[in-house]
């Protein structure tokens, strides 16, 4: 089975894509809803969060684990694989790897949470593939708040992206990492503001999930001892009408959230 | 030696109304940055979170304990009251009491967070108070990440503002209880919008620290078993610079944070 974790319900959009992209696999899902959000939060704190919720995971029967929280993702991956035994999937380098492939020019934008700009860990490992690659970085602390509110086509919303955007789009970005899985949910509007043609979006959900198809074609032994065919399971920590509005509008169908 | 807890840095509002209005009493201050915000919490987690907070208190020394975050006064304030022989003050009750004699009119305005308003709180105690009066509420969840943002006097914030507060405007009110302790960082913005000589503000952490002051001087005895003149001490849950600026930015001065 595979284990997704997240600290709310923005990691459902890694979810979604692994049910698109891997229908064939059973996963089980962990939002840490009673401690959202882990953007704002020490690095020692998610540390502490990251091996809980992936403890939690592997006692349901997670086999593989994927951080779908870039706060997460950024401090706690390393930590993650020299702990545990199961293989470790995250967010952060399937789309820096497409970000470098992809990229024209050579000017890369990142947006992300506090926690996540501030580890520098798009920096590092952008510059580990291509030395010579200029990345630009911008905390968008505000964006979580506004996707769980609900307001993804609100004015104000529009405001602060603008705000937050235009010191990357001087700099001529002509590739964006989406460095939370919040923002997938503002796609268009920040595709709008960058110019759908002159800057490439990428989604770390969805490259996330490539990375694992691709593990699990290229691992035909392991992916054997995979569980597949029973239901997807989602539990979270803390249940409010908010986060199952969130979870709704990313599958876009309902989805019965467990409290554990 | 008073107890004060909170979510997170907000409540300091009411640590600096008591260290103003009672400066020969000595305070420790709690707050739970590890699980901060609770106003987009279940009411459940809430309760959870309160009752260990208030055993922190109790076992550092704290004889009479504030619940300064109204997420939390909303939903767990009798809990702590029956669960604790110590005297629990909270944030919600003495505004109440300004607003039902401070309205001309009989129309009071309330705003705080999710949970806040959801709880139902403040409609019920005002209307105990003042059957005839009407109340009418607006949750502002963007306000305390907009506040942590410090962004306290940008144009986002402004235009935020009038989308929460133009219903309130509407409704005539003349008397507005601001229902967290982060807005009062944003009276001034709060005031211009509301019409400062039109709409009277209640400052919901002045008022709380207005009626502890009036209860230890109405209990000579109780009051003498207080500690005095020791240094106040501020412990957190977790630490992030943004919690360090916002708190300086409550008090006007450094403040030492201590992890526990």
């Amino acid at each position: 089975m595979i284990g997704i974790f997240d600290s709310g319900v923005g990691g459902m959009t890694v979810a979604r894509a692994v049910e698109t992209l891997l229908p064939d696999y059973q996963f089980i899902y962990y939002g840490d809803l009673a401690r959202t959000p882990y953007g704002s939060k020490s690095s020692e704190a998610i540390i502490e969060y990251s091996i809980e919720n992936t403890e939690f995971l592997i006692e349901h029967g997670a086999k593989v684990i994927i951080i779908a929280c870039n706060s997460a993702a950024s401090v706690a991956s390393d930590i993650l694989r020299r702990k545990f035994t199961q293989p470790v999937f995250e967010v952060i380098s399937p789309a820096v790897e497409r970000a470098v492939t992809s990229t024209v020019h050579g000017n890369i934008g990142v947006i992300g949470t506090r926690a996540t700009i501030r580890s520098g860990i798009y920096d590092l490992k952008i510059k580990q593939l291509g030395p010579k690659l200029r990345v630009f970085s911008q905390a968008c602390p505000l964006l979580v708040p506004l996707v769980e509110e609900g307001w993804l086509d609100a004015r104000e919303t529009k405001m602060i992206l603008r705000k937050y955007l235009t010191p990357l789009k001087q700099k001529q970005i002509d590739t964006l990492v989406l460095g939370c899985t919040h923002y997938p949910l503002l796609k268009d509007l920040i595709e709008h503001r960058m110019g759908k043609k002159r800057t490439r979006l990428i989604d770390s959900s969805i490259e996330a999930a490539l990375t694992l198809k691709k593990y699990l074609n290229d691992n035909p032994v392991f992916c054997k001892s995979m569980q597949r065919g029973s239901k997807n399971k989602y539990f979270v920590s803390d249940i409010t009408k908010a986060a199952v509005a969130t979870a709704e509008k990313i599958f876009g169908r309902p989805i019965d959230l467990e409290k554990v």
